[in-house]
C-alpha cells in the first residue's frame, strides 16, 4: 500500500527486457546508434510532426536544458508557484539558463490562467532593463496538484505567451498520464495548442531512467547537444535510453501503463468518496490526488502499513485546509500499483 | 571485430539481471532507499576508509561535479593536455565549475610530470589575481593515451598539488583497469597516494549507465548533493545506478571484467608486435594501444570488417608519426570483446 | 524640480575636485596604490572594527559579489519582495550567484519581520535537496519603501537568519541616509545587529560611481578578489574610485550630503501634508516618500516644470492605493536638490 | 621614470575637465540622458557607419561581454597564447561566456596568423559535440607584445573566421594607440577588415575608467543591455563615462595623446639602440617594447629612480632570452610620460 510517489516504482518487465536485449549488442556510442535514430523517428510519428527529440537521463534535465535553449541574459521564465521547477529542481534552470529567474503565479490546481499570466509579465516591460527580459512561460501537464489542462486551456497560456514573444514550455513528466486521461492525441495537446518544447517523462511511468526534450521547431535545439553534453546528459550508451523508449512506445505500452495508475487512482478516490473519515481535497484528473483524513484514519492506514506524504496546504483549494484532527496528504498511483493494494486500502477506508 | 572503443560495448549478463531484479521492487526515491546505502558501504570497504560517494549518470558530470567542489571564483585547474576534461567535455568544467579555466601540460604518455607541473603553476602565483586562482590538479588513471601512473608517480603529482594547497583529482573512467594491470589495491593507487576525489567509472567496463564521484575527505562533499541535483543527475530512481555498482562489485566481477578487456588487448598488441606491416606507437597498460599500420593492411583489415578509429599523432611519442604510406590507429577492447574477434583481427595482421 | 531618482544627481564638487588632483598622479593599477590603502583603513575606523573592504563601481555588482560570497550551490536567498536584488538588477545574483534563486517575502515598508521570515526559511528544509539550500537574508537599509530598518530590527531579522546558519546581507545603497536619520554610529545598525557583509553606497548620495562590500568578517572575503575580478569590477585605476571615497569621508562629508537630501525629503512630506489635494502614502524616513496625488495637481506640478515617476502601490500600505482622479507617486530628493526647488514644489502642493 | 605601465597613469586634465562640468547637472540615470545618446552617435561617426556602442567601466567588462554576445553552450574561443583574455582577466570570459574555453595560439608578436588559427579550428570540427563548439577569434589591437596588425593582417585573420562561422573580436585596450602608430582611419582597421566587435578602451589613455563595446553589427547586441546589467556594468550615472568619452574625441585628443605616448616609446627605443648595455627584444609599434638590459644597467636605472617591470620571455622572439648576467623587462610609455623622464632615463641608458 505504498501510495508515496511514482518515484517509488520500479520498472516494467517490457522494458527492462529491452534494456537486456540491447544490453548484448554493440553499437556506436554517443547516440549514434541506429535505435536512437529509430526512436527519434517514433517521436516524430508519435507527434505527427517533425521534432528534433534529445534523450536525457532525468526530468529536471530536461525541463532546465529545454528551458535554457530560450533563456537570455537576465532571462526571466513565469511558471505556477507550486511548479517542479520553481520548488523542486534545486535551482537547475536558474543555473542552466545563466541566471535565469523564475517567477511563480498562483492559480487553481496549480494551473496558470490567462489573466495572471498577463498581469505577471505586464510588470517586465521589455524596455526596462533592470527587470530583466522575459523569455518563457512553463505550465506542467498533468500539474503538480495533480490536475490535467484542456488543449484549450493550454491555447489561452499560449496566446499570452506568443503575444508577448515567449516560448511555451511544457513539464510533461506525466505526460502519459495526460494523455490517458485525456484522450486525446499528444499532438492535440502539444503543439498544437502552442507548446514550442516538451519534457516528455518515461520515468514515472515504468521506465528506469528516461526523459526526453522534444522540440517542435526542430531550429530551438541548434544548441541543444552542446548544452546536453556539457552537464553529462549525452550519454556515452545513450541506447540505453533509447532502447527504454523503444519499449515504451511498442504497442501503445506507455498508455496502458497509464491507464493502469489512472484507474487505481480513480478507485482510491471513489473509496475517499465513500469514507466517513476522508475527503477529497483535490481529486485526481491522473494518477495523483490530496486528500483530507480525520487523524484516527490516518493512524489507521499507517498501521495496516500504507505509505504516503503528509501535504502542505500551500496552493491547494480553501476548502483544502484540514481541521484540527485532521490531516491532509497526498495519494499517488503508478503502473506497479496493484489491485490489492487498492482494495486494501479502500477496505480501510470505509471500515466503519 | 569492433576496437573503436570501449563505449561501443554493451553491458554485462550480471549487471542487466541485477537492474531486472531491482525492477520489480518499489523503494524511496532519489537514493533513500537501502541499496544506495548498502552500495555507499561497498566503497567504503572497498577503498579501506570512509568515503562519501555520489552516484551520477555518466563520466562527464562525475569529472566536472568531483572538480567543481573545489572550484572557485577564478579556479584553475592543472590537467594533461590531452585530458578528457580538457578536449573532451564540451566544457562540463568550465561551465559547472563556474568559469573554471584548463590549463593544459604536456608530458608522454598522456601522464603529468612533476617538474610540468610546478612550472606551471608557479606561472599563477596567488597574489596575482589577473591570473586567476589554483585550485585543482587532475589526473586520469588510465590516461587518455592508455598508460598507467604508478602509485608512486601519482604521489609525486600529489606532492606537488599538496605543496600549492591544490586538491588532486583523479578521472578514473577506466578505474577498473587500472587497478587490474596494476595488481595494487584501490586505495594504494588513490588516497593512500594523495587524490582527494575519483570519478570511478563503471560504464566503460560493463555497467550500462553507472559512474560515481568518491571523495576521501568526506567533508569535502558539503555541497555535493545540490551541486548534483542542479543539474539533474540526482536521479528519482537512483537505486537503478545502485542496482549496477552492486552486481558490478559482487563477486569482483568488476576485475573479471577489466582483465578480460586487458587481456585482449595484450593479445593485440602482441599480433602487432608480430606483423610486418604494423608497429606499435604506444603500447598498451590495460585496453587501449596506439598502432601505425601500412596503408595496405587498413585496407585489408577494414575489409575483413574491422572497426577502429585513425588518430592523431598529438601527444603520442615521436615515433608514433605515420610515414607516407601509413596510418595511425587507436585500438580498444573490451569485456565483451571475444577470443574469436582477436584471433580474426590476429590473422589479419600476420597474413602474409 | 526633479524628485525622479537620486540617480539622476551629478556629483559633490569636493569629491570632483578630489578626483581631479588624483588624476595628475601616477601610481600602482588595480589598488596597489596608497589611497585605496588608506581608504581601506578609514573603513575600519568608521566601523570601528577590522573589515575587509573592496572598491567596485555598481551598487548591483556590490549587492551581487557581496552576496555571492555566502552562495553555493541550489543556494537561496530570502529578501523582500520588493528588494532591489529581486526586482531591479536584471538576476545579477542569479547569474553570480551560480544559479542562486532570491525568495520574495511581503513585509510593510519594505522590512523583512522574523515570523515571516522563519516561515520562509522553514520550507527550505536543510535535509531536503530538491528545494535548494538556504544561504543567506539580504535586508535593504533604507528600504526600497523609504523606510529605515532600527538596530533592533535589524537584530531580530539577523537572529533568524543565525539560528540556520545564514549569513546577514545589507543592502546599503542609501547607508549613508539611514546613518543620518537615525542618527547611530554605522557599527550600531550594521555588525553589532549582526551583519555580515554591507554594500556601502556612494554613488546616490554625490559621488560618481563609487559603491563598497564591507565584510565584518574579512575571512568571508578570500575569493572576493578572484570573483570581482572576473566580472571586471577590478578597475585597473582603482584609486579613482578610493578618491572618490576618501572626499566623501573627509570632514563628515557624506553625512552632511545625506542631512541636506534628508531636510529636503522632511520639507516635501510637510508640504504634501498641508495640501488639500495631496496625501502621504508612505512618509520618508530618509529621502523618499510615496504619496498620492490629485490628478489636477499632478497637472498643476508637471506644468510646473516637475519632474516625478508615477508607482504601483505593489508592497505599499492599503491607504495607499489611488482613487478614480489620484494618482500614486514616488519623490526622492538629493544632495542636489536645492531649497529653491523645494520651495517651488510645495508652492504648488498648498496653492489654493 | 615610470615605464611600469599605462595603468599607472592619471587622467588627462581634458577629461577631468568635463567630468566636473557633468557632474553639476542633474539627468536621466541608466544611460538615458542626451550625452550618452550624444557620444553614441560620435562612435558612428568615428567609424563611419552604424554601430550599437554600450558603455562599461573595464577593459575586462568590454572584452568578456563584448565575446559573450557570440558564446553559446560549449563555445570555444580562438586567441593568442598571450591573449589578455586567456591569461589576465580571471577566467572573466570562462565565466560570461557561459563556461567558454580560450584555446591558445602561438604566434610572433602576439599575433594569430591565419594558419595557425586554421589549424587549431580544424581540430573543433562542428560535428564533434565533446570537442565544444567553435564561436569567435579574438585578436588584440596593439597585441599584448606592443605590436599592431595591419589590416591586411587583420583581413587576414578574418577570413579564416568568416569560413567557419566564427565572430571576430578585437580587443583595442590600446586601439588609439593602434590607430595613432598606423595612420589608418578606425573604419579600416575594424570593420574594413572584418572585425565585428570591437572592445574600444579610453582607460589606459587618459581617461580614469571608460571602455566601450563596439558591435559593427547592431542586430548582435540584442541582449548586450541586460547582459550588461547582470555584472553591474550599466552605471546608474552613466553619463560620467560618457563625459568621458566626449571630451577624449573633441578636437581629436584622443590620437593627440596617443601620438604622445608613441613617440615617448620611440624615443626609448632609440636610446636603447644607441645603449651599449642593452638591446630591443621587441620595439614598439605604439607605447610598448621589451628590452634586454645588462644587470648592470638595471642596478644602474633603478638607482636613478626607474620602475618598470621584468618580464618573461614566453612569446618572445628567441633573441628575447636574456643572457647569464642580462635581464628582460618590459617598458610602457603613457600620455602621462614627460619629456624629462625620457630624457633622464636615455642618459643612464647611454652613459659610458
Amino acid at each position: 500500500m505504498i501510495f508515496a510517489s511514482d518515484n517509488w516504482a520500479g520498472a516494467s518487465d517490457r522494458i527492462v527486457a529491452a534494456l537486456a536485449e540491447e544490453a548484448r549488442r554493440i553499437a556506436p556510442a554517443y547516440g549514434g546508434d541506429p535505435l536512437t535514430a529509430a526512436v527519434q523517428d517514433r517521436f516524430c510519428e508519435i507527434f505527427e510532426c517533425e521534432v528534433a527529440v534529445f534523450l536525457v537521463g532525468t526530468g529536471t534535465a530536461a525541463n532546465a536544458l529545454g528551458l535554457s535553449a530560450y533563456c537570455r541574459p537576465g532571462g526571466v521564465v513565469f511558471a505556477h508557484s507550486q511548479a517542479h521547477i520553481l520548488v523542486d529542481e534545486a535551482n537547475a534552470l536558474e543555473f542552466l539558463g545563466g541566471g535565469a529567474k523564475v517567477v511563480g503565479i498562483d492559480g487553481e490546481g496549480g494551473k496558470l490562467t490567462p489573466s495572471a499570466l498577463s498581469g505577471a509579465i505586464a510588470r517586465h516591460p521589455r524596455a526596462f532593463v533592470l527587470h530583466g527580459q522575459p523569455v518563457a512561460v512553463s505550465l506542467s501537464e498533468i500539474t503538480e496538484l495533480g490536475q490535467a489542462y484542456t488543449p484549450a486551456e493550454v491555447s489561452a497560456v499560449s496566446a499570452v505567451a506568443k503575444e508577448h514573444g515567449l516560448a511555451l514550455h511544457m513539464d510533461g513528466a506525466r505526460f502519459a498520464g495526460a494523455v490517458a486521461c485525456l484522450g486525446l492525441s499528444p499532438a492535440d495537446i502539444t503543439w498544437r495548442a502552442g507548446v514550442d518544447v516538451l519534457s516528455f517523462g518515461g520515468t514515472k511511468n515504468g521506465c528506469l531512467a528516461a526523459e526526453a526534450v522534444v522540440f517542435f521547431n526542430p531550429a530551438d535545439a541548434h544548441d541543444f547537444p552542446f548544452a546536453r553534453q556539457r552537464i553529462g546528459h549525452g550519454f556515452s550508451k545513450a541506447r540505453f535510453i533509447a532502447a527504454q523508449f523503444a519499449a515504451y512506445f511498442e504497442d501503445d505500452h506507455w498508455l496502458e501503463l497509464a491507464r493502469r495508475a489512472n484507474a487505481h487512482a480513480a478507485r482510491l478516490a471513489a473509496a475517499i468518496h465513500n469514507s466517513r473519515d476522508a475527503r477529497l481535497a483535490l481529486g485526481p484528473a491522473a494518477n495523483e490526488m490530496f486528500a483530507i483524513f480525520r487523524t484516527s484514519l490516518d493512524a489507521r492506514l499507517k498501521a495496516a502499513g500504507a505509505v504516503y506524504h503528509p501535504w502542505s496546504p500551500e496552493g491547494l483549494p480553501a476548502a483544502a485546509r484540514p481541521g484540527a484532527d485532521e490531516v491532509l496528504v497526498r495519494l499517488v498511483t503508478s503502473f506497479q500499483t496493484t489491485d490489492d493494494e487498492v482494495e486494501r486500502f479502500a477496505a480501510v477506508l470505509t471500515a466503519v
